[in-house]
């Protein structure tokens, strides 16, 4: 083979790994999702996010914020939404987390025993429609506040799912579809989610013997 | 110019352009942090972290742990390192916070009012050492529990600073230096410290007019 004819071969080689890695950089870049939500929100009429297209003639503002884009993270789930919540007690995220139960995504909830039981929850609400729970048994509090959409998505901050937080405190949730992070994510759900497992409840604790 | 030449140049120039886009591949990853702590952690002594090659004799277990990894974190810290904790009274970060603040790391901490002054707070030793504190003064919680170091690097997520969050409760705090999610935290930062100056204080809050 000639010396021109190695150069241009080089030429091309050296050609389509620059526009591959270019391309790698511009997918990774567009798609990544890296979002942060800011608490408390405004009251605002949230059913355009559970009934799009449906005008809504509620009397409440009709205003977009930060809990209808994290509204809109969830319903984007199409196989599975894990929560991982210390308390939730928001009537819209149970409404839309009951969505997303009844369109067939698998949901699982993981949340603290002593909160779930409280006025407002919604804890119950979920489990009569189905909805698969599980609670800590140990006296430490089960004080996450996450969300896994997909597996590919993570959801994780300061805030609880009650109204007051939505409405009142200062709060961050931090939106991430990184794989490193994500997997964290998963795999402490899944631990926890097992260690849960109803069939290993101790039914005499501790303090009891 | 002859042809030969200009494949030669075009061939140089693309070998350069994809050894560039190696480097910054490589360079972001290996530079790039994200991790994600997960607690409760069992007690362990923490000297070594404050005081590293200097060996603690203290009869606690001198293990490694997600507490050990974000106090390094903290230690990290050069320029500045800004806190907005909403319950803070872990003694072995408090004794972090005040080391870098002896070293003359710029500490400035935002908390909530309502449990500034609970028994066992830390805040009150902060103040003492000259810290810059300021909390909230609306009837809604300070609950974010996020930390900036150098303003590169963010800790967020579910854990108070607490003694019960470390040892007892499930807990997480991912970290990044993601340039997008840092910057969205140290806006809110800025705009917290900004409102929660004590120059703008309502010493007549509307519940007593």
């Amino acid at each position: 083979m000639d010396s021109a004819l190695c150069w241009k071969l080089l030429c091309v080689a050296a050609v389509s790994v620059s526009l591959e890695g270019l391309f790698r950089y511009w997918w990774k870049r567009r798609k990544s999702v890296k979002e942060v939500l800011f608490f408390p929100v405004s009251l605002s009429c949230t059913e355009g996010v559970l009934n799009p297209g449906v005008p809504c003639l509620c009397p409440l503002p009709h205003t977009d914020s930060d809990l209808h884009r994290l509204m809109r993270r969830l319903m984007e789930a199409r196989r599975s939404l894990e929560l991982c919540i210390f308390t939730f007690s928001s009537p819209p995220l149970a409404r839309a987390v009951l969505l997303l139960h009844s369109r067939g995504v698998r949901v699982r909830v993981i949340t603290d025993s002593d909160y779930m039981a409280t006025v407002g929850s919604q804890i119950g609400a979920l489990r009569k429609a189905g909805v698969e729970v599980r609670h800590n048994q140990s006296s430490g509090l089960m004080h996450h506040k996450f969300v896994l959409i997909d597996k590919t998505l993570v959801i994780t901050g300061s805030m609880n799912w009650t109204m007051q937080a939505i409405q009142t405190n200062k709060e961050n949730l931090l939106i991430t579809d990184d794989k490193v992070l994500v997997s964290a994510y998963v795999k402490e759900f899944e631990e926890l989610w097992n260690e849960y497992d109803p069939a290993t409840y101790d039914f005499f604790p501790e303090t009891d013997k």
